[in-house]
């Protein structure tokens, strides 16, 4: 239950040469304090709900529970969401051993990309692509729920 | 439907001898906002997460959504609750011709137990076991809501 994500800027569109595939996501948040995140996500049309706790070990690890719900559950779920519900698609993109997956920001988060990788443990290593840029790793301004608060084009 | 409740403290453990039931129950908020309210409760093995909207018609709908989730599940979340998670166990006990839920609370509300019973009309006569105290009824520090921000051991 606890995940290792490590986070980074994307510079440029060449990740989409290597994408195996695009998701069409759409999130907002029933509650956006860290402590206690909780998440309605629209894949395609697979909704999830998703609770998150707050951050420790320097952000590398985070408690995170997630739950499958119907698409009309999600819909109506993301009709009570707090105000600055997330639209994006999601690339992944394989490379060596691992899948990065990368957010391309519509809306007011538009110009914004993101990549993160899921590792198995804190000092696991993995090879990094051109296009990967900046390590962002718990910097609490690319959090989804603080880019619905302050979007990327306000910054 | 108007139901007629009327509630006293309990200062024994005598109730106990004719308790037929008594069930855990752990509930907390991930979220207290009336427009998006989630609630996580587990009731002896069995978990459940709620999330409310805004009350519409003067309060006569609200739109509700309720999932069944696993035990460790809801004590996982639980964790993650705001603070004044409220645990107790409700004991059901026949006196006479009525039944008492007698709750029993622990953590922040270590020492307080309440007993409630239910009534067809306000006049109905019932019969008052020896561990039955004063009577509470209607006083605002007995409600579980109150009881989550001002917890009985700081009165």
């Amino acid at each position: 239950m606890i995940e290792i994500e490590r986070k980074f800027l994307v510079h440029s569109q060449q990740f989409k040469t290597d994408a195996t595939s695009k998701t069409r996501i759409k999130q907002g948040f029933l509650n956006t304090d860290k402590a206690r995140t909780v998440r309605i996500r629209l894949q395609d049309t697979n909704g999830f709900i998703t609770v998150k706790g707050a951050s420790s070990d320097n952000g590398l690890s985070r408690f995170e529970w997630e739950k499958e719900i119907s698409k009309s559950d999600a819909e109506a779920l993301l009709a009570l969401c707090e105000v600055g519900v997330i639209d994006k698609i999601r690339h992944r993109v394989a490379v060596g051993n691992h899948v990065f997956e990368v957010d391309e920001f519509f809306g007011e988060n538009a110009g914004l990309i993101v990549a993160e990788v899921e590792l198995s443990h804190p000092n696991e290593t993995f090879e990094k692509p051109k296009w990967l840029g900046k390590e962002v790793t718990g910097d609490v301004r690319y959090y989804n729920s603080q880019l619905s608060k302050q979007p990327y084009t306000t910054w």
